[in-house]
């Protein structure tokens, strides 16, 4: 059918990968090794080794979307990678580094030399210079500053200057405005005039000559409605703003609230800046989420799957300290039990268990909150409340999970009394667990610190320390 | 400044819940009471009592758009909620149904009789309703599809036949759909007696007369383009289209890649069916995300953070069931080698520290590889280098933390073997932690399943036991 030739599915999308792999592997592009090779050094004699298959390999990468070659080479691990990125063609060099992640940039900004950054850079718009700055050598971020229009410049400090968690971060300077009192004829026309617009404009604003923002005229609008009129007559006055020092969290929660396409930004006087839309806020969203998963496992930042031993070392050696720490602490509240262990075995295979529990419920509770505050669902005054409910539901875990495992305790090491006090731990633990995990949180808000940031490690050394703790001294109390 | 007082400014919206609050609070429209009351009962007098303070509550809430009700609602406690829910006029109950969060869904469907769901119901397009639906009584589905017309019935039973993780659940009907062999003019003035274009509306699109899907005209394009021209001469012939069935997860990331607003859906026969918008996209994408989080720390579902203590049990009782499992197995492990920490008690305060430091080092690695299939950027050749990387990270932190633990202990103990099969265990449960971590979602994926399910539980049930295997058995060959 022929017309169907014209549409791309989802599926053709990830035969590009295959694709590229294929012959990748078919020519020996890149030479197959025993043993795993991060250095990222290629051979270039090897490379010149098959002119005609590279030519075909780069005839397949042209056809692409950047998107697809930037997803291609963070699939690929690093030598491959660096023979693809080779053949990418200088011109796109900028839009596909601005969409590869963070950890990949790194690997292909270190590839070049600072002359194909500059070309590389100076493709790019104000806004989008702005995101790979952070990453780019200064002498490269000083030529490219100098071979911008004034205005550029001025746009490039603006939006450098802007917080990474901010509107300011997102926006961009594609905006189309017009004036209030023309026709919607003379729009027309002169939108005819720009022969395209900018991607993701669903309105334009409108602006006095002062730039002040007094409305929004939607293309849905100006296309249904009599071109006689003029624009303020058809605008829609009251539109969500936002300030470039937004949180990007909040404008992002706007967005998802209103199904917004594209928003402005105005500066303290309601002067029109910039413009935010839905594609910066869905990349955002994505990164964000991304990152409090890879932040609750431990993990700095994103991390490239095919970095090399050493970089993976290090994105994660801060948080493992820290659990070192902490296990180092628990391990010295069971040191101080000793003497009760060497009486009754029995403790050191249960007192795991009673740690164990109370940590994955305290996890649970924070994680609930931490997202209820991330939504800005939880109000002070309701923090109560919300402990009291907590603390229930800790107890009723304690009388049935507690009361299973002293049960179990009892069957197992035939004493009534170590049976009851597994139940009794479990329970106190559990209901330490539940106040952790609603003050951990609590108290990091009201300082001020993301209440996300370390919940899980802080909790779990509470629940064990304090289970060993609770365990070992009922048991020291009660049975020896 | 008069203009600016158009204008909505994010800190407003966080405005609105607090003065909703303090309309609730000022006139004790819900009795406050010493100790928490949970079982969503009003007392009717009560309410009665103050009916002109009601009527100013009301005004506010009905000045809101549908998402900020639902916000306040998701953000009061039980009581509090039912009666705002009972200020909301009864048209606007359907859009606030689908804004609401599941689990507050079903505590304000629970307060609502037949005859209102109905009404709610009714109010609601097909797509839309096949999202409520789930939630509602079967006889009201039953009055509700009985009461639509044959065109809206077929929607709503296609819309309800697709599995909720696919592009079927996230579609709508509101395509704007145009000939090719018609003029711009011609469209321009169809479209001016649409009167209004449906929300999202960046391109009408292009079929034949058997629906067959040719291209899109994006409004864009429409209004920049000389109105003499054919749609077919103007038309965007390659186009990104799903089926129905296709996963979510994909059109989601598609979406991102190609930054689109919205999508044609087609069947077999490449017939336009329905469409997709970015709005639902960025939807879905909050909540799996969301759910992800949750999971990860053992929900089974959003939570309502003013649910009743017993809801939150069942949504947490699952996982701290497998969880009680493995921590028992783990203690069964210890519990074999009893005799051993009989003899030398420092065992029992060192175990700890392998089995934790394990699980923590596997948690990393599956969450970054969870994400790089989630990405599908894991191809399945590049498993063993993947494998081969970890592996080299886990021997690195096993001589650097294992090393300094192994200092540690051996200082506190005295005894120079006790710290080498410290720093032994630990590097070999890693080095488990490691292989685990790769192997289980690995494996999951191998098998169709997802693997970011329960991984972190399969994880630390490994390093926990394996950890105290490891640890107990060196020290029970070289120690004893």
């Amino acid at each position: 059918m022929a017309d169907l030739a014209n549409r791309l599915e989802i599926e053709d999308l990830k035969e590009n990968l295959r694709a590229v792999q294929d012959l990748l592997e078919r020519h020996h592009l890149v030479e197959a090794s025993g043993e795993p090779d991060y250095d990222g050094e290629r051979t270039g004699a090897e490379l010149e080794a098959h002119p005609r298959h590279l030519a075909e390999l780069r005839g397949t990468i042209e056809r692409l979307h950047p998107a697809d070659i930037a997803f291609i080479l963070e699939s690929l691990p690093f030598d491959e990678r660096l023979v693809v990125w080779d053949l990418v063609k200088a011109d796109r060099d900028g839009e596909i580094l601005l969409e590869v992640s963070d950890a990949v940039r790194e690997s292909l900004i270190a590839s070049m030399d600072s002359k194909e950054l500059v070309a590389a850079a100076e493709t790019l718009e104000a806004d989008e210079l702005a995101d790979l700055a952070p990453d780019l050598p200064d002498d490269v971020i000083q030529d490219v500053i100098r071979s911008l229009p004034i205005e550029e410049r001025e746009q490039l400090r603006a939006a450098m200057s802007y917080a990474e968690e901010s509107v300011g971060a997102l926006m961009d300077f594609d905006m189309v405005t017009v004036r209030e009192d023309v026709t919607l004829e003379a729009v027309t026309r002169y939108l005819r005039r720009l022969d395209e617009l900018p991607g993701h404009t669903d309105q334009l604003f409108v602006v006095d000559r002062h730039q002040k923002l007094k409305g929004a005229l939607p293309l849905a609008k100006l296309i249904v409605s009599d071109l006689e009129l003029e624009v303020g007559k058809v605008m829609v006055p009251e539109l969500i703003t936002f300030n470039a020092e937004d949180k990007a969290d909040d404008a992002a929660q706007a967005f998802e609230r209103y199904d917004l396409v594209s928003a402005p930004v105005v500066d303290q006087d309601g002067r029109l800046i910039a413009r935010i839309t839905v594609d910066a806020v869905v990349d955002y969203i994505r990164e964000s989420s991304a990152e409090q998963v890879l932040a609750e496992a431990g993990l700095s930042e994103e991390e490239d799957i095919f970095a090399p031993v050493w970089d993976s070392f290090r994105n994660r050696w801060a948080w493992l300290a820290v659990n070192l720490v902490t296990a180092f602490i628990a391990s010295r509240v069971i040191g101080t039990f000793e003497g009760s262990i060497e009486k009754l075995v029995a403790l050191a295979a249960l007192m795991p268990i009673v740690a164990g529990i109370g940590g994955n419920s305290g996890n649970q509770t924070t994680t609930m909150i931490v997202r209820a505050l991330a939504l800005g669902q939880l109000q002070t005054h309701y923090w109560r409340k919300l402990l009291n409910k907590e603390l229930g539901v800790a107890l009723l875990n304690g009388l049935v999970w507690g009361g299973l495992l002293g049960i179990l305790s009892w069957a197992l090491y035939d004493s009534k009394a170590l049976g009851a006090v597994m139940t009794l731990a479990m329970t106190l633990n559990l209901v330490l667990a539940a106040f952790m995990g609603v003050a951990i949180p609590y108290v990091r808000q009201r300082f001020g610190r993301d209440p996300a940031v370390g919940s899980s490690v802080l909790i779990t050394a509470c629940t064990d320390s304090g289970g060993f703790f609770i365990f070992l001294g009922l048991a020291t109390l009660f049975l020896l």
